[in-house]
C-alpha cells in the first residue's frame, strides 16, 4: 500500500509516519519509483506497536527505539529483552537529598535485594530510582513507608510471576494454536511488558479509591 | 530564616523556590521589610514536598499545586484526598484506536469495576485509561493479556488495602507515639500515596527481572 492508505488505515498522519521513518523506528518501504514506496502489513502492525508504546506506555522516541530494537534482535524471549523496557523508568530527576542519605538509601536497597534473593543486573534503572523513593521517604519523615517495603515487594513479586508466564507464553508458538510462531512473537512481548505495566498502574489508581471508599464507608458508619 | 538559608537547608536554588512562591505551591513568608521576608520551618518541609512530588513522583506543577490544596483543605483523612493524587494519571496521550473498539473497552471496564464491586467515582482518569489500555492491547492482537485483568487486580487490590491502612495510619494521632497529631499529617498522607506509588513501580520493575531471570536459568538448566 501507498504512504496516503497507510496512514489512514493506522490513523496516523504522514508526517508522524515520515518522521518514525527518519528516527529508524520503521523500516524503509519497497521502492517502486524514485520517491515512492510501498509499505505492507507489517509496516501498519509496525506503526501501531509504536504508537501503543508513546501513547499508552509513555515511553520516548529513543526508549521506543530501544525497546523495538531489542525486539527485533531477540529470537526468544529472554530476560534481557524485558529488562529493555525497563528503561522508562530512567528518566525521573534526582530528588534533592544529601549525600550520606542517599548512599544510605543505596546500601538498604542493596541489602533487600539480596535479602529476597533477587538476582538484578546492576544496570537496572529500577536500583536508582528505589533508592531515590527510600531517600526521599526518609527525608520527609515517613519511615513508617518505608517499613513495609516487603509488603510493595510480596505484591509486586506475585504481579511479576504471573507477568513472566503470560510473556513467555505469548513468545510460545505451541501456545498459539495452529503451532505456528506468530509472526511478531518477539514485538508481542515487548508490547505485554509496556501495556502491562499501564494495565497495572490504572488498576492500582482504580483499587486504591475502592478500597479507601470501602474503608471509609465503614468506619463512618 | 531568609530566603538564602531556606535555599541552602533545602538544596533548591532561589529562582526555583521564587518560582514555587509565584506558582502558589509555597505560602509566602512573613514581611521583614519591603522586598525582604522570613521563613520557617514549615516552608522548608514544604519545600522538600514539592520536590518529592515533583521529581519523584513525577507530578506536573499544576497537579503538584492540586495534591498539595487537597493536603491542605483536608483535616482527617477521607477517599477524596487519596483522589487528588490520581491526576497525574491523567496526562496520557490517547491511542489511535477506533471508535467503536474504545467503546467496547470503556463498557468492559464498566462491566470489570461492577463486577469487583469497586466504588469509583466517574470522574477518575484512571477508568479511561483502563479503557485506552484494553483497546490498545486488543489492537495490537493481545486480547490474551487482557483475559488476565483479574490477575492485576487481585494483586492491585492487596496492595491497595496495605497502602490504604498505612496512609490511615499516617494520619492518625494515636498512632504518633505521643498522641498529638503531626502538624503535617495530610501531607505526609499525600507524601505516602504518590511515594508508595513510585515504591511500587520500582519494586515492580525488580521483581519481573527477578522471576524472569529465575524462570530463565531454570529452564535453560
Amino acid at each position: 500500500m501507498r504512504m496516503k492508505e497507510l496512514a489512514r488505515r493506522s490513523g496516523i498522519p504522514v508526517p508522524t509516519i515520515k518522521y518514525y521513518l527518519r528516527e529508524s523506528l520503521l523500516a524503509s518501504g519497497t521502492a517502486t519509483a524514485p520517491n515512492q514506496a510501498s509499505y505492507d502489513e507489517h509496516h501498519l502492525r509496525r506503526l501501531r506497536l509504536i504508537r501503543a508504546l508513546i501513547d499508552v506506555g509513555g515511553l520516548s522516541i529513543t526508549d521506543t527505539r530501544d525497546v523495538l530494537r531489542a525486539a527485533d534482535d531477540a529470537d526468544e524471549f529472554h530476560p534481557d529483552l524485558l529488562g529493555a523496557t525497563h528503561s522508562a523508568l530512567g528518566t525521573a530527576r534526582r530528588p534533592p537529598v544529601s549525600e550520606d542519605r542517599r548512599a544510605a538509601a543505596a546500601k538498604e536497597v542493596d541489602e533487600f535485594v539480596t535479602r529476597r534473593g533477587w538476582q538484578i543486573h546492576p544496570g537496572n534503572p529500577a536500583l536508582d530510582r528505589l533508592a531515590d523513593v527510600i531517600a526521599t521517604l526518609r527525608t520527609l519523615d515517613l519511615d513508617r513507608v518505608c517499613e513495609t517495603l516487603d509488603a510493595y515487594a510480596d505484591a509486586a513479586t506475585e504481579l511479576a510471576e504471573h507477568e513472566v508466564r503470560l510473556l513467555a507464553r505469548l513468545a510460545d508458538p505451541d501456545e498459539q494454536g495452529d503451532g505456528q510462531p506468530r509472526p511478531d512473537a518477539m514485538e508481542a512481548v515487548v508490547a505485554g511488558s509496556i501495556l502491562g505495566k499501564a494495565l497495572l498502574y490504572a488498576l492500582h489508581a482504580l483499587a486504591r479509591e475502592a478500597v479507601a471508599t470501602r474503608t471509609f464507608d465503614q468506619s463512618s458508619s
